[in-house]
């Protein structure tokens, strides 16, 4: 089995992350496609992150449906921050049968050196990058020994720009986010108030003419 | 009434649309917004055009469950070409208590002395023309004559890089489309077998492992 590991906060998840995810399958010929929400994530703390239950329900109710994606609460339910190595460590074990591929951005793939023991990291996994403005191979490969460059695949670029932290502001202004995100993340986003979002939300129908 | 008017090929219709239509409704504070597929699109053969019935299909799917959302028939039900001006001489005898605003692209915008009657159609309606990578006011106001702009406002433009023409290409390449537009409208196009895409789409499962 050819499995597809994708890593992420997802606060909250969107279709880039979606597409990204079925775009690997295809072209890497992948049987799953695995979303492991993360815990507590020790590279992001600059705002404050949705509880991991919350971002676990989303991604499920994001991927049930597609029958190649699956969700698993296994970094949600480790306590304290989930280290990659960790991860593929556990999935290594649940599935001693499976190649593992590693989704994620060229960014993050920049950063690998800063991560707990990159090299082992690599080893477990094939890396699937996909490319991201500001950062092409070049990025890469000034950044990191030939060794780890070989066990990097690039996966093309997302036509899709949406970012979780623009949903976030587009949510905390009341703007719209429906077409970004399926509509059964966006009802939970309303149901459980997330986002300091109002309610309702925006797809109520206006009411300007009716109240001047 | 504010009534948004959503013109277009939607060959398919896709997330960016439904986005930009959505945007426009919240900033614009419109009621609804009618989403109106061409018939035989005077300014674009470049390709083949599928079937009027099967762009209005797609684009009834994509929007039913929008409360605020419609799709007309109007343009496909017409002999021949469909000009603007014509849709909103209509518009303006079906709804004649309602102040238009027609949904476009910059790109489309700038091309408005290339229609017919172009005065006619800014005085029936407001235009709210979607930013485009490469066109920005600036374009405009070389190309428009300052009374057209002042009938003109911007509409920030999409994250989402999403055009049907990337679309019909993925699906000729039997490439992923699925998070780029509904669910429902690639079940729609698979059925139906549009786009030469193959009719089991790729969202089956891998059969790589069990058929090596």
């Amino acid at each position: 089995m050819r499995l597809g590991i994708m890593g992420g906060t997802f606060d909250p998840i969107h279709y880039a992350h979606l597409f990204i995810a079925e775009e690997a399958r295809a072209r890497f010929a992948l049987d799953r496609v695995l979303f492991i929400p993360n815990g507590d994530p020790p590279h992001k703390k600059d705002y404050e992150i949705t509880p991991a239950r919350h971002r676990y329900a989303m991604a499920l109710i994001a991927t049930y449906n597609n029958p190649a994606f699956d969700c698993s609460p296994m970094e949600i339910q480790r306590p304290g921050p989930s280290y990659t190595v960790d991860t593929l460590r556990l999935l290594r074990r649940q599935y001693p049968e499976a190649e593992l591929f590693y989704l994620t951005g060229v960014d993050a793939v920049a950063e690998i050196l800063t991560w707990r023991q990159p090299e082992e990291v690599l080893e477990m996994a094939t890396f699937l990058a996909a490319l991201r403005p500001g950062y092409d191979l070049k990025t890469l490969q000034e950044r990191l020994p030939h060794a780890y460059l070989k066990r990097i695949l690039l996966l093309g670029s997302t036509p899709l720009g949406i970012s979780s932290t623009e949903i976030r502001e587009r949510l905390h202004q009341n703007l719209p986010v429906r077409y970004l995100l399926p509509d059964g993340v966006l009802e939970y986003i309303y149901k459980h108030n997330l986002y300091a979002a109002a309610s309702a939300g925006p797809n109520v129908p206006n009411a300007r003419e009716t109240t001047d």
